[in-house]
């Protein structure tokens, strides 16, 4: 039995390692373009600014950790085609540019995600990088020892571009990061925008938000990027503007996409092709929320969704489920964290909710016990049933508070289960009520006058 | 309409505002035998060390701000009896040591608990303190600086115990602290027990386990402290040793007392006796997990049961309900956050639970993320079922874990409904995995196994 995987980042080599836990003796070969495996690209930005020391830190096992287990991982090779009727691949190795032919009794597809980077004209001059593979990382580092660049424009304010936008700004270079909308982190509330360019702004960063990038400036070499009014010097430009599924390999075998444009799996991470899962960026699941497609490509729910994958390949049976995702995220900006889980009011209201929503500012710890630091907290719910719909926080503790809110959402509670939810409470870690309760009993009034309104009219 | 609250401190204060906010026309006198109302006493052990600077940040609200509220404040007042029959009670004002009469329509409970001072020889000795209220701490604060004591011992080794250990070791002190178990944080498994343990003696605490004191030593003033072989050396002697409900003036009003030895109330914090409702440290509960009774005193329930009891008496109506507790807890020894919420294994095997349990040690954030920190994670399970029943944490961001948990409690999920949960991840907040999800997943392969194995014998 021949289990072949196509791609070696998180969701790749979680399955890989997954079924070999499930099958000892079955044959496992892991193809991956990049010259490791196993890369932990969410640690990208912090690669730059040498907070994370040295590139190997972001390789979590080689190819002969890999061996250890009896897995073999061939790096550098890109599989060009399937032909599931046959369970044959064409194989390209990348170091001889030759192919050859391998076959499969079962197939993981984690061909993962590619930047996207938007034509815009003047892109290929030199000093223009993308940021989405450690290869990537490298380029850009070179490029700043053999040529000093002091300033940097980052093209989107999402959070790849922010955390990027933060990086360079630490190691000395005048930072100008340009938002085509009119502000960051447009998955989150306006609030929340505001403070992460806030946090920004007070770091040093410029912040050029409703622009688009209009022409790259140069010869030969970046010089300044031109935009609306403003022509702004640079002499590095990264793109964080966004991925998207790598999907054309599977696609091409019969793979059926779904409405993201990402690979349509079950429940079990099957595809429609038979012997064949897909796992990890390259994959679409389900928002648990708004019971709709979603694409939410992250390393740690590649890693779940790699883990069913493999579990099930392996055993060539439905032995695990992957539910779904409720868009949980989190991200950092100098002291500032940032996280999320479920809709936002935009995203809520787009999925046909009518929303009511409490945000508090609170502190992080009771108000007496020395450095207490400050946290918004926003929690949205659906107006017609009281049922959670979303929560964003910003501040210290955030990550905290999200992940209550996630794991409220994952059990379905509505703001009333939250009131009298007994978290844990001392002086160093919260105020007596957390701010998720603070925010729950808001929301309570809320409904309670809404009701009364209602009362009232009828 | 008169609604009467006897004691304002958490609960009492708490139901005090929420009733005003639900009648604005009732009159509202509270009862507090403290010279002051609104008292945080989860901050006394902080106050000892000047961590907390000044008692005064330890009064959330004095009877001038409740007064603005119009809500009456008598501090220095002890209601003696209640009289449920002609809802007429009779207080003492401690100031002038006389009484008077007053009456109700409407009656809250919030008396509190009061620290255990077992009966041990020589406890009459100056320098031996409980630490309850915030006259305890005043008391020991003229103490040290009159007596300017050297070496202390304190007694208990549950949270209150090693918090002032930690704080009275924090101003120069020699501090031993005694233990009668085995192990100190009883409520936690031994592996955080010995964490904790470790953690003090690493800052300078000597802890003497398995050792019940058996006599204090002095001459008037206390000179040392006697247990087992030993005998140290002390001129201050503090007792956390726990706390008891004050009861006494509600039961011999014809109140019912549960099996914890505390007040009996409906989920609308009534009492069997009409018109008479009770909220804080002097009520038992539900433990939601056992669904047996639980008595469990802490600033967070004691305000989240106010806020029910006050809506419901102002309102004279079951408008809010408290469901009842996890038993969730939280404290910090020095860099040490030490949390739990659920039932420990001891604590469920008592309530007749067969369990299982998986740990984890863990880190803060991604591996190559500067600055991780490490911290240890325990979930335990229902062998039969697979319901979570309890998780206990010990480390960096113990908090979040045990808060994740006990969001996961409160919505009664099973193991795996924690292997795929959704939380958030990037670098900077945790490993790609969290380690809830990578205790579940351990416990999943437990219950695969047990499975597995139940299948071989079929």
């Amino acid at each position: 039995m021949r289990l072949v995987i196509v791609g070696g980042v998180a969701a790749g080599t979680k399955a890989a390692s997954r079924a070999r836990r499930v099958d000892s003796l079955m044959e496992i070969t892991v193809y991956q373009e990049e010259p490791e495996p196993s890369i932990s690209e969410c640690g990208l930005p912090y690669l730059l600014s040498g907070m994370v020391e040295g590139r190997d830190r972001l390789v979590a096992r080689t190819p002969e950790k890999f061996a250890e287990q009896d897995i073999e991982v061939r790096v550098r090779h890109r599989v060009e085609k399937i032909y599931p009727g046959t369970r044959k691949l064409s194989v390209r190795d990348l170091a001889t540019n030759e192919t050859f032919e391998d076959s499969y009794d079962r197939l993981v597809v984690a061909t993962g995600a590619g930047a996207v980077m938007p034509p815009i004209p003047g892109a290929d001059l030199d000093g223009i990088f993308g940021l989405r593979f450690l290869t990537d990382a490298d380029e850009v580092l070179d490029y700043i020892r053999d040529h000093s660049p002091g300033k940097a424009v980052v093209v989107g304010g999402g959070y790849i571009g922010l955390e990027v936008a933060e990086n360079l700004c630490r190691i000395g270079m005048k930072v100008a990061l340009v938002e085509g909308a009119d502000r960051v982190a447009l998955a989150y509330g306006p609030e929340v925008s505001e403070k992460v360019e806030a946090e920004l702004e007070r770091n040093g960063v410029d912040i050029f938000t409703g622009e688009k990038v209009e022409r790259f400036v140069g010869d030969g070499h970046i010089r300044a990027v031109k935009f609306g009014d403003e022509e702004i010097e640079a002499d590095l430009v990264i793109f964080g503007v966004g991925v998207k599924p790598s999907i054309e390999l599977a696609r091409d075998a019969g793979v059926e996409i779904g409405a993201t444009g990402a690979i349509r799996v079950d429940r079990h991470m099957k595809t429609n092709v038979p012997d064949v899962w897909a796992a990890g960026d390259c994959v679409e699941t389900t928002n648990l929320v708004s019971g709709g497609p979603a694409w939410v490509p992250l390393g740690d729910t590649a890693n779940q969704m790699g883990r069913v994958a493999g579990t099930n390949a392996a055993a060539g049976d439905d032995v695990l489920e992957f539910p779904g995702v409720l868009g949980t995220g989190i991200f950092k900006v100098y002291d500032l964290g940032v996280g999320k889980t479920g809709l936002s009011e935009k995203e809520a209201e787009a999925a046909g909710y009518e929303t009511v929503s409490a945000g508090v500012e609170a502190r992080d710890r009771a108000g007496y016990y020395p450095g207490a630091g400050k946290v918004f907290l926003k929690l949205i719910a659906d107006a017609d049933t009281g049922r959670l719909l979303g929560a964003e926080s910003a501040g210290s503790g955030a990550d905290k508070l999200v992940d209550i809110c996630a794991t409220a959402l994952w059990g379905r509670f509505s703001y009333l289960d939250l009131v009298n939810i007994d978290l844990a409470y001392s002086p160093p870690f919260g105020p007596a009520l957390s701010p998720v309760i603070q925010a729950a009993t808001i929301l309570s009034g809320q409904f309670d006058r809404a009701r009364e309104g209602t009362r009232v009219t009828e």
